[in-house]
């Protein structure tokens, strides 16, 4: 992304901040401090923060260009300092292994006479940091950053949503190119379909690392941990797998099955895919997010397996795998452009078998933007 | 490992909550709680804890076997119920997506009368948790729960020895199935060879997920992210890799050269060499954590390097990348029977060249047992 995008979405922030009263923002690694700075590498014991101020009020000295008090800061390890520079903010303040980096981030907001009586944080923030910044900021309120950030993450802009739909192309090549291997899975482990379906999407550049590859009676586990189970004829094969292209996320589950299917498994599959479509149609601005996901649950519940849905119908992605509203029952946040989330009803038979079928949606103007081409109706191998 | 072992260090953890004056301890899913039951999968958004009461007095009612008050329970979301079943615990309360687990888990702890007036949190608890947490207990004072993890994960049992000694022969193994193919890699990215070298680490089961692959001027960055510089001719090749064996990491740099080196970068590889040697002879029972950081200082000091070597001499692990104590400069713990940490001098001269040679040692009765065999002379390709 450009730098101007960065600079507009922490200006954005600052500007929130004002508004909800809160002095600090204390951005560590997570997937915020990407989304506002395009810094990606993962945190560690080391404390490394973004500290970003509230907007000055218009009008007041402190509003104008280049005025001390309104310069955000990065906090880092020292070796860190090649890789934080790529950070929007012209200020750096460096500390070395063996210094006390929560006493340096006193000192540099009092030095700054930085207001800091409520304090947000990066709810990423583990509690090795933040237990210990709070005996430190003894008068502060602390509060969660994410009323900050996720109300603008939300709505994704042109320029992540084409990363996410190429990410998306990407990994609808990868499944072709592994699937198409057909009957010689047979006698494979999850594991070794995993292998090579994660290798497949990484040399088309998504990061990808791991799959929920779930053979037969594990695909009714819906966060199934991949393993050593064979994947057998007469049985069904879910694969739930996705990865990071440029840091955003693709998300995509597939259930197929090897040999010809009995009746149950049919049935099952093809009312999952009809409260699949029936979701899919009503993710268009106007509904709510709550709709998506009872038009599912109706097909589903129709069919007498409501109690085998589990799960929400889907959940927002981007930066994060989940991020942002869910199609969740009852959630009645409105569906709007630039939302992107999951489409992925399923049934689970405990023990038996497990069908579930995932797209991801990018919500336009007029109605959703399907960014998944692979076919969703039922591949028996 | 056994279910004993488990059962084992909990109560182990139990009986130093009841010495510390910890009524609590909830763990959520981190190497922590790994350590603890064996449950390794990631934490996400919906809340899952271990939570365990202090070991009651001995000798009070709530001291017998099978006492309800005295049994500890975890807390997780209904999708979760097959893979939690392996956490060794009788009492499982589960939630709902749609639910409020931490109304949940106070309720579930004032049921069964657990004094809650001091709560040990995991290190790793996101912000996300800790915060509403904190309003949900606001009578309780909040501590972190690693003064009761930390001194046993410091000093491995002959089991958790034994997976990094086969992790680390299975790095040796990896290392030189990649580097073997010499003059191949140059004109390759750091890319290309840091996905080679992971791949070849997971055909030996170990779980690779990157490494600092540094081609010339960047093995002066420390945690240099590996790109797509190339591998050239007349220039050093840093690599800093590892992966875990089930659940047990592995971590090991080596420094290459492409073509004869100059003087400047043989008597730099020499000097780090030295450095490595002297602080390995120190990491035996008897000594300090800061004698094994010294001796390698004080080699690097005398070349008149001592600027350029940025970081302490070496860090624990174990079930984290880091953990533990440091060998590092001050380091008072004394080295004994058990620790595992590793052994990484290096000198780096920023925009020109950068050489660290780091091994995993574990300590026996005697000395060190160096768990790499992959030479340490420079290897000139």
């Amino acid at each position: 992304m450009d730098a101007a995008v960065y600079q507009n979405r922490i200006n954005r922030v600052r500007a929130e901040m004002r508004k909800g009263g809160i002095d600090l923002f204390l951005v560590s690694p997570s997937s915020n401090l990407f989304y506002l700075s395009g810094y990606g590498v993962n945190g560690d014991e080391r404390l490394l923060l973004l500290v970003l101020p509230a907007e000055a009020e218009p009008g007041s000295p402190q509003a104008e260009p280049g005025s001390p008090q309104a310069e955000p800061f990065v906090l880092a390890n020292l070796l860190y300092k090649d890789q934080v520079e790529v950070l929007p903010v012209k200020e750096f303040v460096f500390w070395k292994d063996g210094e006390d980096p929560l006493a340096l981030l006193k000192w540099e907001i009092e030095k700054r006479n930085f207001p800091a009586g409520k304090i947000a944080v990066e709810p990423q923030l583990p509690a090795f940091f933040s237990l210990p910044m709070a005996e430190r900021f003894p008068q502060a309120a602390f509060t969660l950053g994410s009323p900050l950030t996720d109300p603008l993450r939300l709505y994704k802009d042109p320029g992540e949503i084409e990363l996410i739909r190429r990410a998306c192309k990407f990994s609808d090549q990868a499944l072709a190119v592994v699937i198409e291997k057909g009957n010689y899975w047979l006698g494979k482990t999850e594991a070794e379909f995993c292998e090579e379906l994660t290798a497949a999407l990484r040399r088309l550049g998504v990061m990808a690392y791991g799959a929920i590859v779930a053979a037969g009676a594990n695909g009714a586990v819906p966060h199934h941990v991949t393993g050593q189970s064979l994947i057998e004829k007469g049985k069904g094969l879910l694969i739930d797998f996705g990865g990071r292209l440029k840091g955003y996320h693709t998300d995509c589950t597939r259930t197929f099955h090897f040999g010809a299917p009995g009746v149950e498994f049919e049935k099952i599959y093809n009312t999952v895919l009809e409260a699949h479509l029936a979701a899919e149609a009503k993710a268009r601005p106007g509904n709510l997010l709550g709709d998506v996901d009872d038009a599912a649950r109706q097909v589903i519940e129709k069919a007498g397996y409501g109690p085998y849905f589990t799960h929400r119908t889907g959940h927002g992605l981007g930066i994060d795998g989940h991020e942002g509203v869910s199609a969740a029952k009852g959630e009645t946040t409105p569906i709007a452009q630039g939302m992107v989330f999951s489409i992925e009803p399923g049934i689970y038979l405990p023990g038996r078998l497990g069908v579930r079928i995932e797209n991801l949606v990018a919500i336009g103007r007029e109605g959703p933007e399907v960014l998944h081409a692979f076919p969703r109706e039922l591949k028996i191998i």
